[in-house]
């Protein structure tokens, strides 16, 4: 998918909404562990119900890795059904991965070729080499993480310089010599949102993915007033608070009651 | 695996070698791709003509991933293989994983426990509760990427703060207050042997996985010279080198050769 396809998708659903299917065995419902496979239905289930208000859709690659053979099964299912059925949402393989080139390379492979992704996460740690395999697909994005919504991003994110230049700020701003807006957007935590001024001073044009809203404690008002750009800019991850905001036989309205009730509030900026 | 079992098969096999398996269906001996499960078949093979020279294997995710639910099947039959037939040899998932803390968990899970991993490495951007989920399992290693053997790891790994510390210093520093020698390593590229010292300074007792000795570039003699230490100290990669020193019927031998011919130099210190 290219910039102005997800931008159109934006402006048409006025939302700014991610769903991150964060799938587990352990908190679907538990009718759902009868079928034949139950990670999928799930899935299914919440696509179809959240759809109406969803920009782009976040698997998380741990969740199926976690299970074997199955998950990746699954995943594939899940792949197939949003390319099919829903071709003009965003799909986000969330896995970190960076290696050295020749294995980036098959990461690339891997995520846009074999599951037909538009996105992939990406960590920075290991450079430019590290990141370029992934922007050499056309219509294909990195997602660099840059400053995450986890404790943890503390202990190096914040690592400054001589010049008290962030380690954060360095990756947002050499990592725009590899690709423009256009190919390139950033993860920035919700739980952080006071710093999302400063990260816009440096990529005012680029989309950032930000995930922690709800279970992660971010406030999505101050996201969007601190982070919202003319395009929108930001897909607006929530994972746990929609998909399973019940797990009973209401499931699937609740997810769409609780992804409404997010989009209500991104229209405003729209 | 535990700390003095890992150092009692170096000693008895007077070795630090880690064979890495990036094993390539457009690269392994073409007569492989009838079988049923080639990249299994090559896997077996490297292993039973290496493993007398061989402390650890070092299978690299993207490979496997890159295949789908193939490659998934094939990495499960290699670490089957390994696990039944020498237990006493360290396998580590060269994964690059980290995440927040829940996510963490599930790669955990699919590496401790689906496909009994002795060791995950992990990227430590996203810092402590990234990594934490990795050390809760009981024999389980985490092997912290801190100067990799990358151009791009100048990009990032070199930022230094107002003291002058590095963030691969920091990274070596910070991640000693969550596990001990026991249950972390480091990854120490071999392109910068010179730099070992460096390190050695800050984890004289640190076991290191030292990639990037042959295709990469790197001289095991210079990596010896600057990194081993009293138990040896190192677990040094080399995978093309061995896995692709042939294609044709002799890639056995010639895998075994280059094999002995690396622990021949590795047990001058040991």
């Amino acid at each position: 998918m290219n910039y102005n396809q997800l931008v159109e998708e934006i402006k048409i659903k006025k939302s700014l909404l991610c769903v991150g299917l964060d799938s587990d065995l352990n908190k679907i419902p538990s009718f759902l562990l009868n079928s034949e496979d139950p990670i999928f239905e799930f899935n299914k289930a919440i696509i179809d119900s959240t759809h109406q208000y969803t920009v782009a859709y976040k698997p998380n690659l741990a969740f199926y890795e976690s299970l074997g053979i199955a998950g990746w099964q699954s995943l594939e299912k899940t792949m197939d059904y949003l390319n099919t059925k829903y071709p003009n949402i965003f799909t986000i393989a969330d896995a970190k991965r960076g290696d050295i080139g020749n294995t980036s390379k098959m990461y690339a492979k891997a995520f846009f070729e074999h599951f037909n992704f538009d996105a992939v996460t990406v960590a920075p740690y290991m450079g430019e080499d590290s990141v370029m395999p992934f922007l050499e697909y056309e219509n294909k994005w990195v997602i660099l993480l840059a400053l995450t919504s986890n404790k943890g991003a503390f202990d190096f994110q914040m690592h400054s310089d001589k010049e008290n230049r962030k380690l954060f700020e360095k990756v947002l701003e050499k990592s725009q010599e590899w690709a423009d807006k256009t190919r390139m957007m950033y993860v920035v935590g919700a739980t952080k949102a006071e710093m999302l001024k400063d990260v816009r001073a440096i990529v005012p044009e680029h989309f950032l993915l930000v995930p922690g809203v709800g279970a992660q404690g971010g406030s999505l008002e101050e996201v969007l007033a601190n982070g919202a750009n003319s395009n929108g800019g930001l897909l607006i991850n929530s994972s746990r608070g929609i998909i399973y905001a019940s797990n009973d036989n209401q499931y699937q309205s609740r997810a769409a009651e609780e992804a409404f009730a997010l989009q209500k509030l991104m229209k405003t900026v729209l």
